[in-house]
């Protein structure tokens, strides 16, 4: 009562705004003492053609992502509206998780209606595999649990079905699941094992008398936990589960399960409960599922890897189990894919908004009298934001090369794969945070409020660091398999191929005593340091691990011992690829502006890593002196770019509608006239 | 009604869940496959008294700290929750901002009804002073809303009327304000102009007539912005504004105002706006503000700096325009000291909880048939986790002593307390951010449910680096200000004094060449080392400024082109800072065990300042092997740290409600009888 009557009050309040009699002669003219000016005014005209720079950083579908942003902005049900004269698509993060989740799925139905999905698992020629790619990063943009629950329903139950499964799998279910007949999840992850699959305690065994799996939550630490979809509108699940066979257990395999009716109703011996609210992502119905002797026919084992006859007897393509388990994770391989694609579109929103607020925001003079200055104009907050610009360029051409090498991807690749997207996932979902983090305080309160975007997608895509595998986890992976190239390679006794480590076949890289301006932005001197960096932590990791060895330490724990060289070794791996990828994408490019402003990026790239990662001083690839000539060098090119941020971030290509008010008229959009309309 | 239809297909699928008839020889027996065991139980027993170190780290006042907890955990108005046989005490974010702005209106009577502010403004004796600070720590780790809207309240309104204000003021208002007869806030900030207050717009003339002063709103870059307790519940206002007597403009002046009446309807000429929804804070109800020819009596300026006599004639106590709005500044200096003070309890919760979750969580084995291993007996997340809690002991002496220097502040020490409130607010608002982050992931998905905490302060504390001052702006007056003491001492030729730069007048410390353990690890080794970073960053900023003045830049501009140096200058400034008073602490306890523990902490907060800080390489304070060295000292302290983890963490005095379910029995708080209690 006291609640209603003060809501009532309030609302008399607020209606007396709108009838307040202010008189004509009101000081609020439209005499805006501080003015807006847009950016494309205030700035000089680009220098280069930014539709030829979208091509190059989206690298596909261009026509396609402008299609769908259409068909999102249309849609009362992406919530546009209206500030300072132009419209804005959000989603109402002021919702409760549960408005939250039937939002998302109307979204996803209409989507559905307009044939956005179609193709996406019946289909898959490349051309039909990059479109995918195109729309996740799009809809990604407008919100992370809208990607999520696509994500979950298509690629991890979907995935599943078609990779782990075969053609009695595929024809029952992969068209329904395209035609979202029925709505899938993926329960692998229990309350005690994440990260560490093969740990997982959900049992199934085989009834050779009704020819059934039999499958079981033995205790609470075995409950599925996290799975996206289970708690509101999931019909099937895809259960990973030890499977015992007389006994022995044949490790982790996959079953399909139905655990809803038609009718939203859960099916008998299943239990689910809710996750609960989330720091983000409360689009997302995360749940927890209990199995009590649920019964699967001997059918629904996804049966591509391994199989158990009808008389319980199992069979496997692949003898080694370690193998066996791998091929059961390759469902991820996508996901980790598709989450270091999309983190960097959103480091691309969270950059386009900052470096356009910081373009018509000004704050402090230089002099007691002069006029304040814009932010951009400021060494720091330039120092801030355009190396973070150039970096997001870099990932950008990396993300596409992941792209390709995922769709293009044969059974003699998988462990290439498995290295890159670990290493990018990692690297980009880092960099993404650390963006919005920086953007977010770049634009100071602004950035704190929900409309402008940037914060709120902080919350969102933090889970992006350890879902799909925990980042400090793949890190670890990929220096352990650059140690096992480097051991293999000596054992043979032959050079190094793949994985870019063929420079290891060359001579040692020589950085010159003096480092002139003309070598420090050359792609041979950059990629030689980087090379020489690479080469010189993985002989030290393998030398250090050697040494532990040879004080007794196990294999195991020496990697465990050594795990300072082996961040630094993987970010090196790391980095030198970004590197090299993006320097192709330039080299494809024809001489002319465009280039030289993609060279500027490239060096930006180079020089900011070599600022950032200590390791270039503490193991002595560069000299004092050196390190400073690169500093200086960083920052002159901060003052070179500042003339072309503006149009790299339109290049990101991002549609006005998302990004938030501040990256337009944040006056108009604020002042009391435009309050009637919000 | 397909919202409603499926709303309660929903509910009934839940109620189903409870009544589903299990049978009683169900799997989920009590015998779980993994098993939860305390750390209480797992690990050694303490080597030291964690309620010495208590005393040590919140430094007063436990025993008020422990009744105000008490207070919070016993009220309905806490949502209190049972989860796991524990009750826990957390706000509802699953609520609208309308919905949190209300029960944390609510949150605030009770307090007051309970006497918890009694003395905040109207008593001034220096323990009634550091009780509320230790009464603000503690209501800041239950919600920010809640201290931040108490703050706004007390401090900032009540905070101006009593240091700007003269008697007149402070009659009619503080005990007013004490007792919540009247609801303040402070309208400073505009749209146009936050971090740059002498930059503000709004007008205020004086009418001789009258005897009033007549406030305006001139333009929509005016209007008062991000105003907390403004959109629902401030019955009055500080308007921040520029003094124009007779077309002379006196500058930045504060006035007060009445906004709303008791019955919360708007004040004529005044118009409120809402600033919307936000990534944290929803439960403060920040409101944008326009003035339309308001009218204030003459005594309503707050006259302590300057005054209107009746016939309009400007008097002023302080000449010099710069520092008479210095002055007015003054009480933005409290919340600074409470920023930094808070953001180090908010890191204690962040790390109890993730400490405590990886003594009970265990992922992957290291041998085939092995066990699997504690999250905290991995070298990798020791060095992630307890190098951030020797930095939070350190940091919490820091803010002990921040509190005092501030309670015993006199004229001569408002400079000094500006520097250091300044650097701690920005250094300890990031480690927090950095503290959080890091937890987060280290409790991997977990860290992500709102009810496990870590993730929610996240964006809750957001807002800490920007506000009452961007960090960054801050920053750079701390070595703008250095660098004046610099200037000053050679021009007067006389030593340092003050700030802790004493030091500089000594003869340059000496770095040993080879570092033992032995040295690495003294006192003196680690602040001569601090010390020559400090003193030469100072001495490298102060002639580059020169060189740049040379080549004809300005001072100010010299300063911009800095921003390097700068930059490093104030981080060395503030570690050295640090380091010094952990050591005074350290120093004032009797040698046993604590002070062995408490060595081991400063060893490393000094030990991992040197690892995260490229400069003592780039300017080579410390040789390549000594680099090394002090990087493997530092692992070393982790491993003899690792044992006292979680006494250390225990010793934050964080209750055990105050910190989320992952803290205690995981296990216990997911399993499927709990969900009835929820």
């Amino acid at each position: 009562m006291d609640h209603d009557s003060s809501a009532l009050r309030r609302t008399a309040v607020i209606a007396g705004h709108f009838s307040a009699p202010f008189s004509s002669s009101s000081v609020l003219e439209p005499s805006a003492c501080l003015h807006y000016t847009p950016p494309e005014l205030s700035e000089k005209p680009p220098a280069f053609s930014t539709s030829a720079l979208r091509l190059l950083l989206d690298g596909h579908d261009l026509a396609s992502r402008d299609w769908l942003f259409q068909i999102m902005e249309k849609s009362p049900l992406f919530c546009p509206r209206p500030r300072g004269g132009r419209t804005f698509v959000a989603p109402d993060y002021n919702q409760s998780k549960e408005q939250q989740r039937l939002v998302t799925m109307r979204r996803i139905e209409y989507l559905l209606r307009r044939g956005v999905f179609d193709g996406w698992l019946t289909g898959s020629d490349p051309e039909t595999e990059m479109r995918k790619f195109a729309f996740l990063e799009c809809i990604g943009i407008y919100d992370h649990s809208l990607v999520i629950k696509l994500g979950v329903h298509f690629f991890l139950w979907g995935g599943a079905i078609k990779f782990l499964g075969t053609k009695r799998h595929h024809d029952k279910w992969l068209k329904a699941t395209e035609k979202y007949e029925v709505k899938g999840c993926f329960a692998m992850t229990e309350l005690g094992h994440g990260s560490n699959v093969r740990g997982i305690e959900t049992i199934a065994t085989y009834d050779t008398n009704t020819c059934e799996f039999i499958i079981n939550t033995p205790c609470e630490s075995a409950q599925k936990y996290w799975i996206g979809g289970a708690a509101n509108h999931a019909t099937h699940t895809i259960i990973f589960s030890q499977l015992l066979i007389n006994g022995i257990n044949q490790g982790v395999h996959a079953f399909v399960a139905e655990i809803r009716d038609a009718d939203g109703n859960v099916c008998p011996n299943v239990r689910i409960a809710d996750c609960g609210h989330k720091i983000g992502l409360n689009g997302v119905d995360n749940g927890r599922i209990w199995f009590d002797n649920l019964r699967v026919p001997r059918e629904n084992l996804l049966n591509s890897v391994g199989d158990v006859l009808p008389d319980g007897q199992y069979v496997s393509s692949i003898e080694d189990p370690d193998q066996r388990f791998a091929a059961f994770l390759s469902p991820l391989t996508f996901g980790r894919v598709n989450i270091a694609v999309n983190s960097v579109y959103i480091s691309k929103v969270g950059l386009a908004i900052a470096i356009r607020y910081a373009l018509t925001r000004r704050a402090f003079s230089i002099t007691a009298t002069g006029p304040e200055v814009l932010l951009l104009d400021y060494p720091t907050h330039q120092w801030r934001l355009l190396p973070l610009i150039a970096k997001t360029c870099a990932m950008s051409s990396a993300a596409n090369y992941l792209k390709l090498l995922y769709i293009k991807r044969t059974p003699e690749k998988n462990k290439s794969i498995h290295i890159y997207s670990s290493a990018l996932k990692a690297t980009l979902t880092w960099h993404n945070m650390r963006v919005l983090q920086e953007c977010r305080e770049a634009c100071g309160g602004q950035g704190l409020k929900t409309e402008n975007r940037i914060g709120i997608l902080k919350g969102e895509f933090d889970v992006q660091s350890t879902f799909e595998g925990d980042n400090y986890v793949l890190m670890q992976q990929v220096s352990k398999a650059l140690l096992s190239e480097y051991i293999a390679a000596h054992k043979r006794k032959s050079p190094f191929k793949g994985l870019g480590l063929e420079h290891m076949n060359d001579p040692h890289p020589v950085i010159p005593a003096n480092l002139t301006s003309c070598t420090l932005r050359s792609i041979k001197f950059q990629l030689d340091l980087f090379r020489l960096r690479e080469r010189d932590l993985l002989s030290r990791y393998a030398s250090e691990i050697s040494q532990h060895q040879a004080q007794g330490e196990s294999t195991e724990n020496a990697m465990l011992l050594s795990y300072q060289l082996a961040g630094e070794l993987a970010k090196a791996f790391v980095e030198r690829t970004i590197l090299q990828i993006f320097v192709d994408d330039e080299m494809a490019q024809s001489d002319g502006p465009l280039k030289d402003v993609v060279g500027l990026l490239r060096s930006m790239y180079a020089l900011i890593s070599v600022e950032e990662d200590a390791a270039f001083l503490r193991h002595g690839y560069l000299s004092l002196d050196n390190a400073a000539a690169a500093r200086k060098e960083a920052v002159k090119l901060c003052s070179e770019l500042r003339p072309h941020a503006l149009y790299v971030v339109s290049s990101f290509g991002i549609p006005d509608a998302f990004l938030g008010p501040i990256a337009f008229d944040w006056v108009k959009a604020n002042s009391w006239s435009t309050l009637s309309n919000e």
